[in-house]
């Protein structure tokens, strides 16, 4: 067994103990029907709130609040209510994040890896790229990202008073909620146009 | 020449016909007087205002504002306004960016590639990575978007009417100014990061 074989084998395991988003369950097992790829991480996108001390400091973030789906504002105010009464006195700010589906797909050789980054930004994931090419020669490794451009990114308040009126609260969530359903287009888009490779693989394997 | 000495060639006219942000001169400077780098693009990073007709629709988006330094209420207001008194009828919606600095650099072969980008990171550019490789055997080339983290998308308001209040718009814009600062520093120690590695390089070809 290769390295990359090996990885791949530790890969499935642990995505067979933590699973998967439903809606994007079926791209993964697609990609990892490929004997050339697997997947490392996905979500098939989301709209969270978060908590955070100070801007870019995501590590030190607090999820209050993560839908895979279409969110109501009197869901988001719950969140906001809940995590206030329970930890008043902490300082932060409160952000509101519509994140694209993401994919992280380990590659066996860059050619492959750069095939399926072609896929994904014919699908419409846009930002897609390679993160990283592993080092050693015996185990030639890229990981591709695939991600989308529709993205959010609202402050909504600090340290437990909300900056944004209930109204305005309506439109970025009615803004949230599409950008999540545009997103769950492009994974079909994508489920299809990795379809269309195994054909064509198919294809030539008979002629 | 060969066709990487070419392309340079042509990107440094391009540049210097066109320059770039000032605070961003120095480091393309750096970069472009390694042999096996050259930039094709860069912004030191801004805060922009645009309209766009629809989620996603970024290629038909006109930017109403652009700022490369901190932004006042004041002028974010007064861009509005004069777009919406020239096209009173026009539909849209408009979103307030903040935008990280990005830098796009083409590298001969793929391991100059991955030191830049491992410098990039470092530096705290932690969403850099290698968005395209050549296809082509006499011309390895692999291209490099250095971009950081801090991002804001905003919503701020559809068809000529505003959602969100003067004093939320305060708060967003401090986010905004102080995401731009932090885009900054991570400029500086960029710099810093490219100078080491000339250091080193100078001290590997002495020893």
């Amino acid at each position: 067994m290769t390295m990359f074989e090996a990885q791949k084998k530790k890969a499935l395991e642990r995505l067979r103990i933590r699973g998967a988003d439903e809606e994007i369950a079926g791209i993964i097992e697609k990609i990892n029907s490929f004997d050339d790829f697997f997947t490392t991480s996905s979500c098939s996108g989301r709209i969270a709130l978060i908590c955070i001390p100070e801007i870019g400091a995501k590590r030190e973030a607090k999820f209050i609040g993560k839908w895979h789906r279409p969110v109501t504002k009197e869901e988001v105010l719950e969140a906001i209510k809940l995590k206030s009464s329970a930890e008043a006195s902490e300082k932060g700010e409160v952000w509101l994040l519509s994140q694209s589906p993401i994919l992280h797909v380990s590659c066996r050789g860059l050619e492959k890896a750069k095939m399926l980054l072609r896929i994904a930004i014919q699908s419409g994931f846009k930002y897609s790229s390679i993160k990283a090419i592993a080092n050693s020669k015996d185990n030639e490794k890229a990981i591709v990202e695939i991600v989308s451009t529709e993205r959010m990114d609202v402050p909504l308040g600090k340290d437990g008073v909300m900056f944004c009126s209930e109204a305005y609260m309506d439109f970025i969530l009615s803004k949230a909620n599409y950008m999540l359903e545009r997103g769950k287009g492009k994974l079909k888009r994508f489920y299809y146009g990795l379809k269309e490779v195994e054909e064509n693989l198919f294809l030539r394997r008979k002629g």
